[in-house]
C-alpha cells in the first residue's frame, strides 16, 4: 500500500466556538423559551475586537525554526496564533469570548514528518522554548495552556500536516496513522480498504489520532470497540532524548513493563507522538441503535453492570439519569418535548448481520429479564443523528448568558451511587438554586463505569469564576469519593492539582523521573499533567 | 468479608525437579522405547551430595532482619537456601542436578505483611543487600538469579506467608489477593464465594499471584479470560522509596500514563508487589473441551486469526503444528500412538449453559466453514486432563539424558510464518540432526499470536552448554524476525541481552530512570530485566 492522505482539508474551528461554523445555529425558539423559564437570558456575544499579544520569540529563534522545517511552516500571524490559543472547555471559550489571549503561542510550527518534529524539539531544547503539541484543539482540561515563565517563548506544534495513512497490514488488522489525522479523515482513509477504527468520541469530527493517544480518549462505541488506548498496538514518538518506537514486535508480550502505557496519556509532556499503529476492523455491514426505558438510574446501571460482567456488551451502551432523560439533551430539537419518563438507555449493535443479530437477541433477552422496557429504534436513531452536536448547543447557550459545561469521572460499580450523589451535591452547592445537573453513563467495564455530567446554570456577571469554583468543588468531591479525576478528558492543567491523591507521591515521583529522563530541559508542554 | 487464608500448605517443589514429588513418575516404558529410537538413552540422575555455599551475610545484618520481621521468619539453613536457588528452566535444573549452587541466597526471609516487606527493603537499602522476590519459584528465564557483586549478600524474599484473600467486592467483581497465593489456593478461596480468577498457565499449580503480575503471565484460557496483566485492576507495591498504590480509583481512566503497566512485568526490579486486585468472574457452570483437525498449521492458524479478528473467541484456543500433533505431547501416556494427522486444535468453552452453547455454535460454524474437521470431546478432555503435566515429563527425560526445554515468542499475524521458520531453523541448526522442534499457538489476539516451542535433543556430555548455544540462536532469530523476545515467560537474566532491540535505547533509558528513582541503591533483583 502507498501512503495516502486526505485530499480535502476540514474547516478550522473558530476561536470562540466549537465546530464547523456552517453547522452552528442559534438556540431554537422553543428551546429559548424553555430555557428562559429557568434562567434569565441575556445577550453575551463574543468580543471580536481582541488584541493578540505580540510574539515574544526572538527573531533568530524563529529563523532557526524556519531553517529546520521551511519558511512556509513557521507561522506568526495573529489570526493563526489566536486559533491555536487554548482548547474548547467552557473556561477556554469564556476567555476567548472576553478577549483574553494571554496564553497565545508566540509562533505556530507545522512539521511535516517525524524528523521535522525531532528537529523542532532539538532547537527547543537548546534554546529553552516551550513546545505545546496541537492536534485538533479540542482539549477541555487545559492541556494546551503551557507555562510561559522561564522559557524563551511558546511554540504551538501543530500536527495538522502529518495526516497520512502510513501503513496498512490487512493480515494483522493494523494501520499506522499520522497523528494529525482527524477522526473522519482517518475513518475515510480506512474505509477505502473496507476497514474502520471505530473511535467516536463527541469530539470525533475535529479531534486527532495523536490527541486520542496522548489523552487516553474513549469513544461512544467503547463498549464494543474499546477505549482508544486499548486500540493502540504501537506508537512512535519524538523526544528531546531521541526517537522512541514501541509495540513494533507484537500485540502484547512479557518483555518487561509496557512502555506504550507511559506515552498513552502523557499529554505531550514526555514526547510528541508522531505515528500511531492501531487495530482496525471491517466496516460494519449493519448498524442498529435502540432505546430502552428503565424505572430508575439505579436499575439501568444495574443492567449495564450485568451486561459488562456477563461479557455481553453491545457496541454502544449508554444510560441517562432521570434529569438528562427528562431534558432529552441528546435531541436539541426536541428539548422540552414529551419524554418517556424514567431513564433512557441507548443500545447500539454494529457488525455482520449474523453477529449483530445474535448479540442483539442475547442483550435484548437479558435487558428484558432485568426489567427494561424496549422503546424501539426511534430513540436510538435520534441519538445517533445528534451524537456529535451537543457542543454546538453549548455555544448557543453561552450566547444567551447560560453557563454550560461537562465533566466526567469513573469508579468501581460499588462506588457509583456514592460518587454520583457527591458530585451532584458539590455542583448544586457551588452553583446554587436553579442549577441543572444531568448525568449519563457511557463507558462501562466489568468492574466499573464512567459518570459524565452536564451542567447548566445562570452565568451571572462572572461566569468564568462561578464555573471554576464549581469545578473545584466537583474535583474535591470526586477525590473524596475515591474515584478517578478523569475517565477520558485527561489531566491537562485543570486536573493536575487532583492527580496526586490518585497516583500517590511515589507515582508522581515516577512521572517526574520519566520527564527528567526524556525532557531534561522541561520544554515539553510545561505545566501540563505533572503536579 | 473477613480476610481468608488457605489452611493447607501445598508441597514444596524439590530443588532438582518440577512439581509435587508424589506426582512425579519415570518415563513410561512405551515412551522410553520410542525415545530410545531417536536418542541414545543414559542414566543421568541428579547429584544429591551437593554443598550449599555458606551464607555470606554478616551476622549483624541477619540480626537486623530478625528484629524487623521476627526470628522465625529469617531462615539460613542449607536445605531452605537450596530450595530458593534459581527457578525451573532446564538450565536451572541442569545446574541443580550437577550440584552447582553458586546462586544460593545467603538468607531466606519470609515477610507476613506489606509492612514487613517495607522493613526488609529499608534494611536492604541501608546495608546494600540484594533482594530477590520469590513467589512460586517457577521462573524459567533466570528471574531469580541476582547479581552478587557489590552487595553485602543476597536475600531471597519469600512471599509464601502473604497468601490471603484480602478483600472481595462482589458488586464490582474484584478481589484483592496476597502475592504469595499459589494458583490453586487463590482459586479455592474465590470458589468459596462462587467466583474464580481464570488464570491457568502451565505453572498454575505452583506459581503465585505476585509472580503472575511481576512477569505478565498468560494462561491457557487467555482467549476467554485474557492475559494476567489484563485481569489486574490494581496493585500495591513496596519500594525503597516507599509505598505505591495504583488502580484504586477505577478500572481505567485518563489520569495520565497508566503506571500499573510499569509494575506489571517489572520482575521485582522496581518494587515488591504486596497486593494484587483482580477482576473475578462467576465459576463456570459448564466446561467443554473439543478437538479439531486442520490440514496444516497454516490453515489452523488462519482459522484462529479469523476467530480473533471476528471477536469470536472460545475460552481456550490452541493449535499444535504437525510435529507436535504427531508426537501428541499433550498426552504422555499416548505418545507414539496413532494420531489423527494434520494439526490438532483444542477449543474450550466455559460459562453459563446458554452463553457456552451460543459461543460453541458460532465457533463451530465458523471453524467448519474454514475447513476444520471436528474430532469431538475426546482430544479436548485428554488435553484438559494433562494440561499441567508436561514439566514432569521433562524431568523424566532429563533423567535419561535427553535435553528438553521450551521457549516462546509473539508477533503479528503477517509475520507468524516467517518467525516460525526462523526459530525452528535456528534451533535445528544449533542442536543438529535428530533434534525435535514442536510448536503450538496458545495465545491469540486480533493482531497476532504467540508461538510456543518445545525442543527435545540429545543431551550429550555438556547438555547445559548445548542448550545455552541453541537458546542464543533462537533469541537471535526472534529478534532478527522482528518478534518479541518473550510472550509470557518474562525477561529475567536469560532474555535481557535481547531486550534493547525491542524497546530501543530510549526505552531502556526509561526503565533505568524509573529504577534509579524507585531503587537508588539498586538492591532490587539486581541484574534482572534491565539491560
Amino acid at each position: 500500500m502507498n501512503e495516502s492522505t486526505p485530499t480535502q482539508l476540514q474547516p478550522e474551528m473558530p476561536p470562540t466556538r466549537w465546530g464547523d461554523p456552517a453547522h452552528a445555529a442559534p438556540l431554537p425558539e422553543g428551546v429559548r423559551d424553555l430555557v428562559g423559564l429557568v434562567f434569565s437570558l441575556g445577550d453575551t456575544p463574543a468580543r471580536e475586537d481582541v488584541q493578540v499579544p505580540a510574539s515574544h520569540l526572538a527573531p533568530e529563534l524563529v529563523d532557526l525554526l524556519r531553517a529546520a522545517i521551511g519558511d512556509d511552516h513557521v507561522v506568526l500571524d495573529d489570526a493563526t496564533r489566536r486559533l491555536r490559543t487554548r482548547g474548547k472547555s467552557t473556561p477556554d471559550l469564556l476567555r476567548q469570548r472576553s478577549g483574553d489571549l494571554a496564553d497565545a503561542p508566540d509562533v505556530v510550527v507545522r512539521p511535516g514528518s517525524h524528523d521535522d518534529v525531532q528537529a523542532i524539539l532539538d532547537i527547543a531544547q537548546e534554546h529553552r522554548i516551550a513546545v505545546v503539541p496541537f492536534g485538533g484543539g479540542t482539549a477541555v482540561t487545559g492541556g494546551l495552556v503551557a507555562q510561559r515563565d522561564g522559557f524563551a517563548g511558546i511554540v504551538s506544534l501543530d500536527l495538522g500536516r502529518m495526516r497520512s495513512l502510513l501503513a496498512l497490514d490487512p493480515v494483522s488488522s493494523t494501520a499506522t496513522l499520522g497523528p494529525g489525522l482527524r477522526g473522519p479523515e482517518a475513518e475515510a482513509l480506512l474505509a477505502e480498504h473496507g476497514l474502520m477504527l471505530g473511535h467516536f468520541p463527541q469530539s470525533f469530527e475535529f479531534a486527532t489520532i495523536g490527541g486520542f493517544a496522548a489523552t487516553r480518549s474513549s469513544g461512544q462505541s467503547s463498549a464494543g470497540y474499546g477505549r482508544f488506548d486499548a486500540m493502540v498496538v504501537g506508537l512512535r514518538a519524538a523526544t528531546p532524548k531521541g526517537e522512541v518506537r514501541l509495540g513494533g514486535t507484537s500485540p502484547s508480550n512479557a518483555s518487561g513493563p509496557d512502555l506504550r502505557e507511559l506515552f498513552l496519556g502523557s499529554e505531550g509532556a514526555f514526547g510528541v507522538i508522531t505515528e500511531v499503529t492501531v487495530r482496525v476492523r471491517p466496516l460494519p455491514e449493519v448498524k442498529e441503535y435502540e432505546g430502552w426505558q428503565w424505572p430508575s438510574f439505579e436499575a439501568g446501571a444495574a443492567a449495564m453492570r450485568a451486561l459488562a460482567q456477563g461479557d455481553l456488551l453491545p457496541t454502544v451502551l449508554r444510560l441517562s439519569d432521570e434529569n438528562e432523560t427528562a431534558i432529552n439533551l441528546a435531541r436539541p430539537d426536541a428539548i422540552g418535548g414529551e419524554g418517556a419518563g424514567g431513564c433512557l438507555m441507548i443500545t447500539g449493535y454494529e457488525g455482520t448481520p449474523s453477529a449483530t443479530a445474535a448479540k442483539k437477541a442475547a442483550v435484548t433477552e437479558a435487558l428484558a429479564a432485568l426489567g427494561g422496557t424496549p422503546l424501539g429504534t426511534e430513540p436510538g436513531e435520534a441519538w445517533a443523528a445528534g451524537r456529535f452536536d451537543a457542543p454546538y448547543l453549548r455555544d448557543a447557550l453561552l450566547d444567551v448568558g447560560v453557563l454550560v459545561e461537562t465533566l466526567e469521572t469513573v469508579t468501581f460499580w460499588s462506588n457509583r451511587d456514592r460518587l454520583y450523589g457527591a458530585v451532584k451535591a458539590a455542583l448544586e452547592g457551588a452553583l446554587g438554586e436553579g442549577t441543572m445537573v444531568l448525568c449519563h453513563i457511557s463507558h462501562v467495564y466489568a468492574t466499573g463505569c464512567s459518570l459524565y455530567f452536564t451542567i447548566a446554570a445562570a452565568g451571572g456577571d462572572q461566569p468564568l469564576e462561578r464555573w471554576l469554583e464549581a469545578k473545584r468543588a466537583a474535583n474535591d468531591a470526586i477525590v473524596a469519593s475515591g474515584a478517578s479525576i478523569t475517565h477520558h478528558h485527561a489531566v491537562g492543567t485543570d486536573h493536575k492539582g487532583w492527580l496526586t491523591p490518585e497516583i500517590g507521591d511515589v507515582g508522581v515521583d515516577i512521572l517526574r523521573a520519566v520527564k527528567r529522563e526524556l525532557d531534561p530541559a522541561g520544554i515539553l508542554n510545561p505545566g501540563v499533567l505533572i503536579p
